[in-house]
Order: C-alpha cells, then sequence, then structure tokens
C-alpha cells in the first residue's frame, strides 16, 4: 500500500471536523482593505499560527509594516524536497451586503441540489477554503504517519486583496528562511468541474505612456491643416505601424526570447474545447484579434501582446472643434511570454516610436511597470508528477494551462527568493469571489484536500 | 481725366471727416454676444442706416430675431454690374479690459513712431473701420459725380461675432432684394504693410465624428489581450490608413474635383517670400505635414486635407489601467477645395472606414458640418480688374491668395443668393482683432477708401 492511501482514507473520516476549522477561520472578518478589520485580519493570522501549531508546525505571526505574516516549518525527510505553500487569508469586503442571501461570516452548507453541496460565506473559495485544503492534508499525514513527506514551510498574507505592500519587504528581508525548491501556490482555479489544472505560465508586462509634441500651441486647423504636424496623426500612425496585417508584432527584436509551445501542450488546449467562440461570445465578440493561426487559448496563455490601454488627444468634447493639438498620448502595455525581456522590449518599443517622429516634432515616455513573464518548464518532473497527482484525483486528466494576467506573488517569489511556482488550486469560475454569496465547492474542499495528498506524496517519490 | 481721379483727391480731402463718422460709429458699444448690449446693437444699425442715407441710399434697419440687418440700395447706370456689399458693425467683447492701454470705445489716433499713425479701439479694424473705406469711397464717389459708378447693395450684419445665427434665414426671406452680380466682403487683410490681396479660394470642411465598437464591455488586458479586438487598435489603423508615407490621402476618389492651382498664380505666391520656416516656424514646427513637393501656401490654400482634431479611447487618467476599451472615436475633418463634394467626401470616407472594421465589431458616424470650398475662378475678370485697381493704389502688386479656413457668409451668399464673392480688406495681422488694443491703420483706412473707388471704377470699365 502506497503512503497516500491512509491518509486519503483519514482526509474523508476527517471531512466533518476540517469544515468546522473552516468555519471557525471563515467568520474572522479579516477584511484588509478597510482599517475597522484590522484586529480581526491579526485574529486571524493568530488563528492560523495556533492551528498550525496543533499540527506540529513551528508557526508564528509575524509583523509587517501592515497586516501580519504567518510563516509555518516543518521539517522533512533528509533529500525530499522543500516546498513553500503560499495563500492568504484575508478577504474581499462585502458590499453591497443587501445583496447577500446569507451572513457572509456565518459560514454554512448549502445544497443548491440534490447531492451538490457548496460551503457559502466571503473567504470560502478566495482564499481560506483553498488554503485550508493544504493544512488539512497536512494534519492527515502528520496524523497517520506522524511526519510529513517533505520540508514544508507555509507563508499566508494578509494584504493580498489590498494590494500586497507588505509581500515584497518581507521576502526580501526573510529570504533566506523562505527560500525553498518551488513554491505550491493555492489561488487559482480548476479548467472545470471535472478538471484539475496546473498553471504554468504567467504573461509578464511592460507599460508605457507616450506623448507626442508639436507645435507649441493648439493651432486652427484651418489655417494650419496640411502644414503643421498633426500629433494624432503621427500618434495614430506609430500605433497602427505595431501590427502588420496578420497580427504579428513589428518591433524589432520583439519576439526575441518566445518560444513555440510544445505541440503536445497545444493539443492538450485543444481538447479543452475553447474556441473563438466560446471565449469571445460571452463578451459580444467572435473573431480573434491576435496573430493569425493561433487558438485564443495559445494567444492568451503563451504569445505576447500590444495592447493599446488609452488614447487621447485634441478635442474631445461634444460637438467639433477645429483644431490641430499641440500634443496626444497613449497608453501601450505588452504582455510578455516566456523568456522576453521587459527592459529590452521597454527600448526597442522606444527605438520604434522615437524612428516615427518627424523631426520638427518630440516625444515623451513614462514607464508603467515592467516585469517578465513567468514559465515553469513543461518538461519540470514536478509538473509531471503534480499532474498525474491530480489526474489520479479527479474525474478528467490535470490540463496545463496559462494565463494571460499575472498574479504578482508568482513574480515575487521568482525575483526574491529565485523559485519557481505551481499554481494549483480548486476555485470554479462561478465562485462568485469578490462578489455577494461567494461560495467554494464542498466537492473541491475535500477532493482538494485529497489532491495535496497525493501532490506531496507524487512530489516526494 | 478718369473717373476715379477727383474721387480719389475727395477722399484725401475728407479724410479727417471720414475719421470723425468713423470715430461716431466706434464709440457705440455694439458687442453681439453680449445681451447687455442689445441696445447698442441697435444704435450702431441706426448710425449707418442715418450715414448711408445722407449718401443717398435707400437704407433702413431690418429687423431679427437677433440684432437687426442694415440693408441699403443705390441704383447705378443702366449695363452696370450690381454689387453686394457686405460688412458687419457688431464688435467682439473688450475682456480683459485692464490689458487696454486706453478706453476701447473711446476711439484715438496714435502715433506709434513717427510718420506712422494707426486707429485705437474695439472695431476699429473688425469690422468698422473695414467697413466704413466702402462707405467713404460710395460718398466721395456721389460728391463728385452725383452718382455711383455702379449699383451697389450693402448689407451689414450685427451678429457676425456671435455666430450669425439670423444670417441664412435673412439671406433666404430676402434673396431676391439681395442677389447682385457678385458680392464685395471687407474683413480680410493685406498680405503685408505694402501688399493688397484677394482672397479667392476658402476652404469648404466636412466633420466626421466616427465611434468604433468593440466587446459589450471594458476587458482586462491580461486575461482577453491578444483574442478580443481592441478598438483603440482598430481605430489607429483607420486613421493611420488615410494618409500614405507622401502625404497623400488615400479615401478612393477623395481627390475628385480637386484642381491644380495655375502655375502662374503658384509662381506669384513663390514671390510672397514664405517658406515652410517662416510659416510654421513662429509654432515652433518646420517641416510642412501635408503633400511632399508643394510650399506651404500651396498646403494651406489651395490643396485638401484630413485631420485629426480630438481622439480618446481607454483609460487616459493618471497612472495605468490594464484595460481593453469597449469603445474608442475620433473627430475627423477634412478640407476640402475646388469643386470637392462634401457629401461624396463624407460617403467615401464612411466607406473607407467600414471596411476597416472587423466583421464582429461596429462603427457609428455623426456628421459634423459639411460645406464646399469656395473658389472664384482665378481668370475671372473682375478679379482681374480688381487686382489691377488695388496694385494701381499700393507700393507692391496685389496679390491673389487663399486662405485654409473658411469665411462662413461666403458660402451663405454661395448658398442662398447664388453668388461669388470677391473678398479684399486691408488689415495687417497685428491688428489685434478679438484683443485688447485693437487698431487699423490710419494708412489702411485711408488708401482702403482709396482702394474701393479704384475697384468701383474699375469693374464698371
Amino acid at each position: 500500500m502506497s503512503a497516500v492511501s491512509p491518509v486519503l482514507d483519514r482526509l474523508d473520516k476527517n471531512l466533518d471536523q476540517s469544515l468546522e476549522r473552516l468555519f471557525g477561520l471563515l467568520s474572522i472578518k479579516s477584511i484588509s482593505t478597510d482599517p475597522t478589520y484590522a484586529a480581526d485580519c491579526r485574529k486571524a493570522a493568530e488563528w492560523l499560527v495556533a492551528d498550525l501549531k496543533l499540527i506540529g508546525f513551528d508557526a508564528s505571526v509575524r509583523d509587517t509594516s501592515g497586516h501580519p505574516m504567518v510563516v509555518a516549518h516543518h521539517d522533512g525527510p533528509a533529500g525530499s524536497p522543500h516546498v513553500l505553500f503560499y495563500g492568504h487569508y484575508d478577504v474581499q469586503p462585502v458590499d453591497p451586503i443587501e445583496l447577500w442571501e446569507s451572513d457572509p461570516f456565518a459560514p454554512a452548507i448549502k445544497e443548491v441540489e440534490p447531492g451538490h453541496k457548496v460551503i457559502t460565506g466571503r473567504g470560502s473559495a478566495d482564499d481560506k477554503g483553498q488554503l485550508m485544503t493544504f493544512v488539512e492534508a497536512c494534519r492527515a499525514w502528520k496524523q497517520v504517519h506522524g511526519s510529513l513527506p517533505c520540508r514544508v514551510t507555509i507563508l499566508f498574507e494578509g494584504e493580498e486583496e489590498s494590494g500586497s505592500p507588505s509581500l515584497k519587504p518581507f521576502l526580501e528581508a526573510n529570504a533566506d528562511e523562505l527560500k525553498a525548491d518551488f513554491a505550491l501556490v493555492c489561488d487559482t482555479g480548476m479548467w472545470d468541474r471535472d478538471t484539475p489544472s496546473i498553471c504554468v505560465g504567467l504573461r509578464g508586462l511592460v507599460g508605457e505612456e507616450i506623448t507626442v509634441k508639436a507645435a507649441d500651441r493648439d493651432l486652427h486647423s484651418g489655417l494650419y491643416g496640411g502644414a503643421a504636424a498633426n500629433p494624432i496623426r503621427i500618434l495614430t500612425r506609430v500605433l497602427a505601424d505595431i501590427h502588420d496585417k496578420d497580427g504579428h508584432i513589428t518591433i524589432p527584436g520583439f519576439y526575441d526570447g518566445v518560444e513555440e509551445t510544445p505541440s503536445q501542450i497545444l493539443k492538450s488546449w485543444e481538447t479543452l474545447g475553447e474556441t473563438a467562440e466560446t471565449f469571445l461570445g460571452p463578451v459580444g465578440l467572435s473573431i480573434p484579434s491576435g496573430e493569425k493561426g493561433r487558438s485564443v487559448l495559445e494567444l492568451t496563455w503563451a504569445r505576447p501582446t500590444a495592447e493599446f490601454n488609452g488614447i487621447i488627444g485634441g478635442y474631445t468634447g461634444k460637438g467639433f472643434k477645429t483644431v490641430i493639438a499641440a500634443e496626444a498620448s497613449a497608453k501601450v502595455s505588452f504582455r510578455l511570454v516566456h523568456k522576453q525581456d521587459p527592459k529590452k522590449i521597454r527600448a526597442a518599443f522606444q527605438t520604434f516610436v522615437k524612428e516615427r517622429i518627424p523631426a520638427d516634432c518630440s516625444v515623451e515616455f513614462h514607464a508603467h511597470g515592467g516585469s517578465p513573464a513567468i514559465q515553469l518548464s513543461y518538461d519540470s518532473p514536478f509538473l509531471a508528477k503534480a499532474k498525474n497527482a491530480l489526474s489520479d484525483e479527479w474525474p478528467k486528466p490535470a490540463v496545463t494551462t496559462g494565463s494571460g494576467g499575472s498574479i504578482p506573488v508568482v513574480g515575487d517569489f521568482q525575483t526574491y527568493l529565485g523559485m519557481e511556482s505551481l499554481l494549483v488550486g480548486f476555485g470554479l469560475d462561478d465562485d462568485r469571489i469578490h462578489s455577494p454569496n461567494e461560495k467554494y465547492e464542498l466537492n473541491s474542499f475535500h477532493k482538494g484536500q485529497r489532491s495535496w495528498a497525493r501532490i506531496l506524496d507524487a512530489l516526494t517519490r
């Protein structure tokens, strides 16, 4: 018999107690963005420290200039990997409270249809319910085997819903203590109810605001039109030049570091059944706008983009004004993948723009953020092990996905701890996180615990 | 001896009295945009009617729903042309009053340097001083010859500085009474202190606002970027496509009706010494932005343009927001020349835009104004006669110029009275019209009167 089987049995048996514990944590109003609830945030941190100590972790509340962190350590067998598990105990505000069908801080089990139960309450899915799946897996393993299968460090933050101001300094100050072989992050979702997913790619971001300046004042377009440079014309020319007719980005060097996604990964994405219609239909669109010949999942998970997030120039009020503006500006962002270098992308873009500015005009740049993409190797042994473990637990095999956006903590782990992250979570798209009537599937909570037990087992074999 | 010589002598002799009369008109606070001065506007109209009656005109104040018009008629010899002279008796407000060196409604002669005198006061150049040059020419002619050399109708409006709301309905209602062989409009300027000018081309205008609509809501550029259509990208593509690299406008059919300016006209413009540096330097630019190989004067006087007067879309506040907007819009205007048809231009532009909108997106159009260009034939005999007359009066020969902007009354004369206009005026660029310390050169007032006498003489020979 494998080491994990009795742990899975124990998790099945312990489900009611694990729910009681979760309800205890869910009833704490740890809304991080509202200073009124600062004491509740600390209470949640203390609750977690006490619970982790019961399991046998060396756990403590660690003060920051904001809400405290929870850090906990547990040894593992010599030679086993060292994992850092990350979650957050803070929650979103509950407004508008009148739309909640029950008290957001009085968690309950609700049977939405026969045999289909959910856990209701603020934080049930984001992220208290998710982080407790890992804690329960550790507890059961310890109960059954008297130890954990590998060395585990836990980091719970209390400011994820309010911009994580303390995270970077805390990671920097405690890098030696927190650095592990890799991180496990439980703050994402399943592909669907039956299909677990591991997110291995998160796009990076470079934001740049450009302001084109022409005449030293606004001009009358009758008197000067045809002679004087129009900054909106220059700006639209620059922006239009960025994409060719097939949606490729034309900035020299832009694709340096971009890799082709392995064909078996692309094939696995094809099996997910996501099409341009299913992806874009809900927002009223139907035609992918990016590089031709690539699926919407590849476009959003594994390809870089140039997007224009804002543009303004000249007269924008009601009616008309025959003006040639003195300046016009745009906010441009690039989503990066793989090994694209934010600094090189920014420099290449600036050069691209400058080459298109007439000699009697000028351009100013303002940088807004720059972070590289996160990309776990598709052939990482940890990934393969975790996928197999998840596939053993759920009705359908686990899929490797990407994410078009970024999850800052993953980049911070890379930057400050030099550590990759495996993103595994059990949320569903309809969990209503950040909204009234947040819920977490009872199935997610139960099979999530079992999934972590399987993953811990797999990672150490 | 010609008929005009004694009239010119009389004008020289009458200069002081003509100044007294002008001062009388200038002292009336006929600020049309401010209802406080409605009675002053009527007073100015009545003053003009009284003065025209003294000359022998059949003159009357004609009520409108706004400030009144002045209409006056005087017969001419059988077979002589019938001219309609236009000017406006209303003036701009005087704010900021504290910047005036003297009372704007206490006109005076000021010697700015030895031998160089100006008439100071609101309306001195725009347009009371100018319209009185014509009235004085008629008065002197009548005094000398007991008649006028041609049939003259005069129209003075009192709402030019406040949008001329009554002009179109008045022209329409009184078309039979006002229609003449052509109009003389005295509301423009000289090329320079020594060089009179006749403006024969005024560009037309088509304004169009376009709004590109993509998704039915704003999207997160991380989650949707690369898949969802971005309306700013579509809009900038559309706008960038309008000009080719040589500044030509690529909209099919756009140049239909555009004529090449005769080479002798282009040569005469070359002699004016206006260069890209002299034209654009004062506003901080130096490189003509329009069709390559054409001078700034040709570009602004005789070539059509497409200008982008405003653009807005997405997030335009401080900082950055990674949004893909639901829509983006731009205000586009076309300056038209010669026989370009505003309706066809608008339709061609709409087609051009629609062809560039992806099938899952849409575009909306909002029309803002449409008027054809005004172009007097370069070989009109009236033009040649008027040019010769002006050349006889001033140190340098008269030049035929264009104007990049439009003067609405000229279009209205064309539309409602089917009549071309000859634009002759004696203002200078430094007259500070619409600003504090407006002035009119004493020389402009005196030689302007003489110029009109010569023009009336020339037109009837």
